[in-house]
């Protein structure tokens, strides 16, 4: 299982990282060697598809891994190309392309539009290689018990390599080993799961590929989050397939002219080399899940898009705090920039805790006052805003300026802006537009108030010392943008606020249903009413690394216009 | 045919206007009125639909317009929820719900996401209204040969009632014209297309609703862009309908099980009032057209999302002013601020095209200089900008300057800002984040530099006087960022750029094939290379109107990681 981590439209650069992994699997003597799914393409290439040169330049990029696939099979996610284009995974082997699997089941909720692009495929193929009878499927399609893995098990495969670009979210590993281990063993198969890492735009795939045994055994797993080569022997023939509940010949034989057989080679190598022997990687805590899955999605955004270094704002609070470790986790602390803003309203703890946690990184700091700026633009309004009082207005005009500066540094020396707003702020609007919500990439725009502080906790804990500092972890949350202002002027404190934001915008509970999970009712209106009002600021925001069933970008698709009121 | 404009998710606001409607119909004594796809809940409802209680709300709805239906037949779109939900259409009639449609075809392209929502229907019901037999269908139904209007044809259907939410492009309308009429004539039926008309976000309804005779023949059209309640006398029973093809009868036996029949009221009324003669309107030029689209749009975003009041800064360049003239149209004079923010770089010529539009608008405008914030801006990074040359960094500063004016007197008095950026620069990038991008609605997006020409000619021209001075038609366009700067020490110029856009961004055009069409291959490579790096830009664009055929919203799903190259 070649758990690779490729890049969007990458074509070249996903070739040689293809053709590598399969002359490492090649020297182990592996008879296959299955990639993620779209590999040559990178996943989720998006619109890029709809570009008839690009599926092309992709057929011609398979063309050159096949060459490389003398004395080995490999199964390889790519685009192809018929009368419609398909998610598809190709069989080569021996320099020939021997077979081309279509995905059938294509998602198209959450952050998934494969509708938008591919058709659904119609054939199962049988491959035998060595006398094993490999299903080949991708992603979706195991799922589902009555999917295309049924229907190949019944068939006559033995082993079914599922291959995937299956996207982070918390837990979702528990959800995913449960299902996979219910299709081994209720089709007596054993299952290949191979699943991509790294990060593209809002996504991150968790890797953590594994096999289990038709008895729904774990044999193996891969390391999550990380680029790996994971190998394990299959012994087959495996058990008696007397076991298999074949109720469902008729599924079987409804699909007979769909099902296609393909043999690679005839005879099983008896005397091979023993693949090297790997145990089962445990996966992370939830915490410790979601910290990786930031850090990886921060370096992959970073890097991948060609940056080298990154700026962040940073004001003595937890959240910029948090970004920071994670941006010195992903990039190296050398290649971090932090920049304390100070206006009239910024407390000395704020500064002392910016330049502490600072030095804790070991990152730069620079330090860039506000107050000449704010007060030229209260000067250049003066007579427009005779007469009225002080407002938002200027709180939002400092945000505003601390975005400007931070805009500035990465236009003169080339860094990339990494934005603070938590999953809290940004889904109640509690964020300025073009202030703090200015910059490429939102590194915890998905990661709940309540949550922040969990991960900063774990910082410290595996680094076995104090990198936040205990004080950002104890303060009470404030933008500092007015005299004494406190984040609970304006919002529910997040420990109630979190839950009720989690039923709302990720469960899409009723308002009745919610004030009989024990909100209050008053609560729970001001909380729907800000979520509700705010969609304009979440349209223009950066993307960030999805971590939640339900995030806020290509997940969560509302129309700004919109006068639906659920109270 | 109900041509009317709903708010999505004002389920009382579109209740209410569906029943007046209604009655309006009822006393033209009409046997039946049709209205627009999902009409109870607004088009497109987006993840809304996937709120439990927003279906439950919807239902309730329909459920007391149906209350509303004595003497009358009415079509109302509607989201129907069994085990799964359905873009629907009810026949409600006399106070009952007599048979629900179920759209069959669900567009998921472009700005399109309906299999996100909606599992395709499977009946296709015959509905006999007063001895007539209507054959009742969704949007995306009518638009292919083998749909459901053959099927219903085939059925015995002698009416088809199309009802849609068709957002509009330029040249749409011929399209779909030349569509129906075919559609019409091959299954020898009227076909009634009732279409939806307003803005929601990025997309504006057309209207136009038409009948076509079985012969193909336009015998009525609603107006573009204007709600109607447009009436025909659809003479019964018509033609022979021995001349149907019939050679698919085994298209219409297969389908047998499907075809659903239901009898409203037995006999049809003689001697009932003629309704109202109404002539085709013609449609609009292409310019015109646009021009009118771009009213729409501006003027329900602004209405429906609750602001009464708009500000513009004008530059005295041509798009300010297109962008001043359509908001002046959309929601009156006195509502739109205009704001001149000069800076060092400003020419006398900007300053007095600026005001002069103003005049000839009668808008108010105000002047406020950005010297000041520039200054303590330069004096606030001059340690950290120490030894380093001036460059973009200072041209953005000045355009982030005046974003932060706009939005301040946004903030300060409610008003919302329109951004001016045009397509030809959204496309390229020549635009700066958070600077003259930043705003809640960018009216003109979508509108290639070319187009935004013809349309402030067109804007002359019907006002029979100079509303665009003539200089800002022809001095040449600049950002006034820095000493003499124009748009062409950037881009090619516009006439030679916007082709070129054309062929990448909407056609998908092979770079090889755009060498072919004798584009200068230099240009190209420095086209597509501006197109594929801002897409971080376009990101965080506020929506704006949709008129071609692809625009740079919903309807273009680009990567921001993404290392493609197609030369």
């Amino acid at each position: 299982m070649a758990q690779i981590n490729t890049t969007v439209g990458d074509l070249s650069g996903n070739r040689d990282k293809i053709i590598d992994y399969m002359n490492r699997a090649k020297k182990l003597d592996a008879d296959v060697v299955a990639f993620t799914e779209l590999a040559v393409t990178g996943y989720p290439p998006e619109d890029l598809v709809l570009k008839p040169q690009f599926v092309k330049d992709n057929l011609r990029t398979l063309k050159v891994i096949t060459k490389a696939t003398e004395g080995i099979t490999a199964v390889v996610g790519f685009v192809d190309s018929k009368d419609h284009i398909y998610n598809a995974a190709a069989v080569i082997s021996n320099c020939k392309l021997m077979h081309v699997y279509h995905k059938m089941l294509l998602p198209n909720y959450g952050v998934f539009d494969e509708y938008r692009y591919f058709k659904p495929g119609k054939h199962y193929p049988i491959i035998a290689v060595k006398g094993v009878n490999l299903g080949i499927n991708v992603c979706e399609d195991i799922w589902f018990a009555d999917g295309p893995t049924r229907t190949q098990a019944l068939a006559g495969a033995e082993v079914i390599v599922n291959i995937n670009g299956s996207p982070y979210h918390k837990g979702k590993g528990k959800e995913r080993l449960l299902m996979l281990a219910t299709r081994a063993r209720t089709n007596n198969v054993y299952v290949v799961y191979v699943n991509a890492v790294g990060g593209q735009d809002e996504l991150v795939f968790d890797g953590h590929s594994m096999i289990l045994g038709p008895n729904g055994k774990l044999l193996i797993a891969g390391k999550q989050f990380e680029e790996e080569l994971i190998t394990y022997d299959i012994k087959l023939p495996g058990p008696s397939r007397s076991g298999v509940n074949m109720t469902s010949e008729q599924l079987l034989d409804e699909h007979k002219e769909y099902i296609d057989s393909v043999i690679i080679s005839g005879q099983p190598t008896l005397n091979k080399k023993i693949l090297p022997r790997r145990r089962v990687v445990k996966p992370y805590s939830i915490t410790a899940e979601v910290y990786h899955a930031l850090v990886i999605g921060t370096r992959d955004y970073v890097m991948k898009t060609g940056f080298k270094s990154a700026v962040i704002g940073l004001s003595g609070g937890i959240d910029s705090s948090l970004v920071a470790a994670i941006a010195c986790a992903a990039i190296g602390k050398e290649n971090v920039f932090g920049v304390f803003m100070p206006s009239q309203y910024s407390s000395n703890e704020s500064c002392k805790d910016a330049f502490v946690l600072a030095e804790n990184l070991g990152m730069k700091i620079l330090n860039v006052p506000i107050h000449q700026p704010f007060d030229s633009y209260l000067t250049t309004m003066h007579s427009v805003f005779a007469n009225t009082k002080q407002d938002v207005t200027e709180e939002n005009l400092q945000a505003r300026i601390r975005g400007n500066i931070l805009m500035a540094l990465s236009n003169k020396f080339g860094w990339l802006v990494l934005t603070t707003g938590n999953k809290s702020e940004m889904s109640t609007g509690y964020a300025t537009l073009y202030g703090d919500m200015a910059g490429g990439f939102a590194v915890i725009k998905d990661v709940p108030k309540t949550m922040v502080y969990d991960v900063s906790k774990y910082i410290n804990r595996i680094a076995g010392k104090t990198i936040i500092p205990r004080r950002v972890l104890t303060k009470a949350p404030t933008a500092e943008l007015r005299p004494n202002q406190k984040d609970s002027d304006s919002l529910p404190i997040y420990p109630v606020l979190d839950p009720i934001l989690k039923a709302y915008v990720e469960e899409d509970r009723e308002f009745g249903e919610m004030l009989k999970m024990g909100f209050d009712r008053k609560t729970v209106e001001r909380v729907i009413r800000l979520v509700d009002s705010s969609e304009y600021k979440r349209r223009q925001a950066p993307p960030g690394i999805k971590i939640t069933p339900r995030s806020l970008g290509k997940d969560r698709r509302f129309p700004i216009t919109n006068r639906y009121k659920s109270f």
